[in-house]
């Protein structure tokens, strides 16, 4: 492998532990971190219990821009909470209504060659700039800001080569969906999507951006553009040419799969409800009435992106049945739009603008009336995303989204040189943009004693015991296959503001499946000092939530016996502290009932040695059942459990390497 | 009274029916009619009931700028009702995102010398153009709309002469504030405000806004300032100086009450939590630590309160730990103050800009953090109306909020000499504002075809029946004194989204008092055709809302006996149906139990000849007991309940005045 695609070089120049093949584990150095207020404040909470001196990435930025309503105290309250913990870590902290974290942390911090995790799935957005930027949960970003490896499988690398030029009216969003329509939200998962080839050079920064930060509903580990020209422009453009540094694949290198995208041969396209990869031609849906236009969101956050829809509809009126919502990327791309007069058109002729966040990309806001179509340039337009139970989002391009706000309906962009007598309007970059960090708080030099502040809605994480030897606890609860994390730990408005308050969240634990739980199991932490739950096939299968472990754990979870595991869920139960036992024979599910009591007499030692483990089940009556399970986890894995999980594990780790305070 | 002020000119001028002593009730033709969502959506099922053609009001306007955060899909169904229903009853529609209703209003509509009713409580802001504009229930702008007079008893009238000039540092804001520190929330009760003076010349029709707004809470009627130069040249801003014409008051003309504020001496003043009454001078409190700094709403909505704003912070940067929440006032100011720098002056200090709405004043969004201090240039700062429970909400002047957005304190504004070595920036009048009209969709000429759109929490309200001669119901309810409305039907995040949904909301009823009531009206209302309840005095106290009327009706209440009523809940029940009977001896209280049959004989006659009316009660086990109660109502009332309440009452007219459609 001695030439190398981008993507090779980036691992290449990062790699710690493994090997580069395909499908085998490796380790990498991460440079750079991203948090967002929705998962960062777990992230923060995990921070302080691991006990962290100061943060070990070269840069690290806690951002606000989810939970922005505040229409009680619970996000103000988590606002003062991260600015202390940016601080306290040595984060920056970028203020609630800064703008929204990817294109902020491209346009600031970004630079070509680095790595980067990021607890939020549109992260590989940083490709854009030739930087290797994955999305991952909040204690892989967690251990990375404690300078510990990231470890990933080894992803295979698709090159898909880009050449000729996009026509007039048809943008970057239309490379993505044009993906998505080959290969739909599948199509991507465990590869690195890497472009190169001519077509690049009439592609900005912003616009690889749009395609990067999309690539995620391809499924895929990450996107990966080289560093060029027009990397260096838009570095330029930022004030920050310093930080550019040429990053190039090898002449003649191989990837593991390949596709090609004539660019002129592109149209306006369109995604259809309710999947991104539902993607048709604009032409094919056109005519259809809307009552909500959406412009901005992390997929197409670009001062282009707002310019050209300013121009469109400048001197016109908005359709008076259709809510015109901009939604502008970051104070910095108002003050921009401000400068290129995109703001006042956009005004002028009928939008309504928002602060500087998510908004309705993540339900926070400006959902569509019932059973009417909205069409968004957003990311994702999954059912009931957008707020609205039976909504009917649409995703598509800004030129797409500002036709169809002038005419009330579904119209091609390039009608609006029939309709409206237009010629595609040309952008031209500023050679430096008004530059705005007023929001962009730094880190101090030593933040060990600023103290963290906790609303009454946030709860620090409690210390978890260490795996004991023996264990007599109650089963609270015999269920049957394919567990949900939905079940074990519900979602939803009534739960999600819990998000940082362990205590509170743990009572919804297992409500879905049985109310009386959440009492059942504080009696029997009191009486027994914890219980154990049984399952059949793929317990905790779903969303990947990690408080469906935490919350459990929390109301004295010792073990699991299901006869086989979700995959994430696996990994999380461990790292909580949770042993998930597995049956060798599935029949002695049948010995099994809710209300035993379950002896364990050699635990660690058997954990330890890979023994079989025994569980000695007490029947009410008095009557005793005996049966063998075994567990499956890694010696790294063992070593986590035997300690209460990885968070104890890290702050073993933080205090040899001298990072704990 | 041959001189007279402008209250009493704009009265006369209007006078349909009573007299103009104090305390007796007339009657007076209504020019505009002002509604906003969160109330209007009532307003436009009355309308709908009543059957009307065409609005009768000279303008009448269907703002919606209350419920504008969209989390789920009610709020865009309302507004789609609400554009609607505007176009089918004839009224402007002002879309969501447009701007606040009170200046807008001004800036569009508003007119000196006509009288205008809104259903929000600070339409007296319009008294700022020389208008008589009172805030109001949705019936009587329901009423108004369908050209019925408006009903209010004739007020007193005190007079404030202003004198001098202000101050630097010191503005609008302050006037209003002194106002309040002389006479607290109450001190306006029964009374309309006028001022008048030579100090005037200095304040402009939007500083005069600023003052009538806030009138509102000194518990005024309404708020009245003469039209004279500086209200053509506001009107010439807006280009509509045609609209103009001069009204003072007469020479040697009297008022009930007098008062003077000389302007030299005022000082920054602010209202301490939790009312805005709470007035102290921003000197007694300063330096206290500040989360949060908000500029705009209703109370300080003008260009100048945001320029100068922007003009303070230029150049300089919000402290760390302050949100500062730029509220602008409407799409209109946005393109002035883009136009005139405070836009981006703010973006660039560190703001965060919302949607234009009234957005925290009324709790939807930006609640502070827990226990923080918020400085705001709202108007109100009641308990938990920010959305946070133990908010600590100060009210300020634009001066006083932007000074201490720098510091991180509550800061005297005349300190930016010192700390800024900054002269007062003196503000310049636009001559001619930029317009935008394009969220203003006018009404047609005949939109009688026109469908209303009904989301699936949006109903009708249904017909109600005229009263029955003879009854014979379960009394479904035994209540003791002082039941609140609360108690009637609860108020709250839980029970509000269904304002529009009577079936829903009615679900509600008494839940507080009795949770299986609701189940129990239904069974009734199928048995028994209805229902009373029992009360002892006071029944119905505290908010006015007329939920507390409605949906004990739906659910078939035919009566309530009690010992007496609050006045405006009394008022309620007539209008929606409900006979308030009263006991004439309080013993008879005692013969009458929860689960009784109680029979009505001669129920029409008996209300309509003003007999006494025999109540007979049955008991389970087969006896009967006998006792004679009351009614109160006015000849109006009796013909308003016999038919089945006032929606029944306006039918009719309606009919007669060939104004039904």
């Amino acid at each position: 492998m001695s030439k190398l695609n981008v993507t090779q070089k980036l691992i290449k120049e990062h790699l710690l532990k493994g090997e580069m093949e395909p499908g085998k584990e490796i380790g990498i150095k991460i440079d750079q971190a991203l948090l967002q207020d929705a998962t960062g404040t777990l992230v923060q909470l995990e921070l302080e219990a691991m006990g962290l001196k100061k943060a070990q990435t070269e840069v690290a930025v806690q951002y606000v821009d989810h939970n922005l309503l505040q229409t009680d105290f619970k996000n103000a309250d988590d606002h003062l909470f991260l600015h202390s913990a940016a601080q306290r870590f040595g984060l920056w902290y970028s203020r609630p209504g800064n703008g929204v974290s990817h294109p902020v942390h491209m346009q600031r911090f970004g630079k070509p060659g680095k790595t980067m995790v990021g607890s939020d799935s549109h992260t590989p957005a940083a490709g854009s700039l030739g930087m290797l930027a994955i999305g991952t949960g909040g204690l892989d970003v967690a251990a990375a800001i404690a300078g510990q490896p990231y470890f990933v499988k080894m992803p295979k690398v698709m090159g898909v080569k880009l050449t000729g030029k996009l026509p007039d009216w048809v943008s970057a969003k239309d490379v993505i969906l044009e993906m998505l329509r080959r290969y739909d939200v599948k199509g991507g998962v465990g590869k690195v999507i890497e472009y190169y080839g001519d077509g690049l050079k009439h592609l900005s920064a912003m616009d690889r951006h749009v395609i990067a930060n999309m690539g995620a509903e391809l499924g895929a580990t990450t996107t990966v553009f080289p560093s060029d020209e027009e990397t260096k422009r838009f570095l330029r453009s930022q004030g920050r040419e310093e930080d550019w540094v040429e990053l190039k694949a090898d002449e003649g290198c191989k990837y593991d799969f390949e596709d090609e995208i004539v660019l002129n041969e592109l149209v306006p396209l369109i995604a259809l409800p309710t999947s991104p990869g539902n993607v048709v031609p604009v032409r094919e849906v056109e005519g259809k009435d809307i009552s909500q236009v959406v412009i901005g969101s992390s997929a197409n956050p670009g001062l282009r992106d707002f310019w050209i829809a300013g121009a469109m509809v400048e001197g016109k009126s908005v359709n008076n049945d259709v809510s015109f919502d901009i939604n502008p990327t970051s104070r910095q791309m108002i003050q921009n739009m401000i400068d290129n007069r995109a703001f006042a058109n956009l005004i002028k002729a009928g939008a309504r603008f928002h602060q500087s966040g998510c908004m309705g990309c993540i339900g926070m806001g400006q959902a569509p009336a019932s059973g009417t179509i909205s069409l968004r340039t957003m990311p994702r337009n999954f059912p009931d995303r957008s707020g609205t139970k039976d909504d009917q989002v649409h995703l598509c391009s800004p030129e797409t989204a500002a036709a169809s706000a002038l005419t009330g309906k579904i119209t091609d962009p390039r009608d609006m040189e029939k309709l409206y007598n237009m010629k595609y309007p040309k952008f031209k970059h500023p050679d430096l943009e008004i530059i705005n960090t007023e929001m962009l708080v730094a880190p101090p030099e030593d933040g060990t004693g600023i103290e963290l502040k906790k609303g009454p809605n946030i709860k620090s994480l409690p210390y978890i015991e260490p795996m004991e030897e023996k264990y007599d606890v109650p089963v609270l609860l015999k269920m049957g296959d394919n567990i949900s994390t939905d079940e074990i730990l519900k979602a939803g408005e009534e739960v999600l503001p819990f998000r940082s308050n362990l205590p509170e969240i743990s009572k919804y634990s297992y409500t879905v499946i049985d109310e009386s739980f959440y009492d059942r199991a504080m009696d029997a932490k009191d009486e027994f000092g914890g219980h154990i739950v049984v399952a059949k096939d793929n317990y905790a299968q779903g969303s990947s939530r990690e408080h469906a472990a935490i919350a459990p754990k929390y109301l004295g979870q010792v073990a699991v016996i299901a006869n086989s595991y979700a995959r994430i869920a696996w990994q999380n139960l461990v790292n909580f502290g949770i042993l998930p036992l597995e049956f060798i024979d599935i029949k002695d599910y049948d010995k099994i009932e809710q209300g035993d009591i379950i002896s364990f007499k050699n635990l660690r030692d058997d954990v330890k040695k890979r023994n079989n483990i025994k569980v000695i089940v007490k029947k009410d009556n008095g009557k005793e059942e005996e049966f063998e399970t075994k567990h499956t986890m890694s010696d790294r894995q063992i070593e986590v459990l035997l300690k209460g999980g990885i968070i104890n594990e890290f702050k073993d780790k933080l205090e040899k390497e001298d990072l704990k305070a």
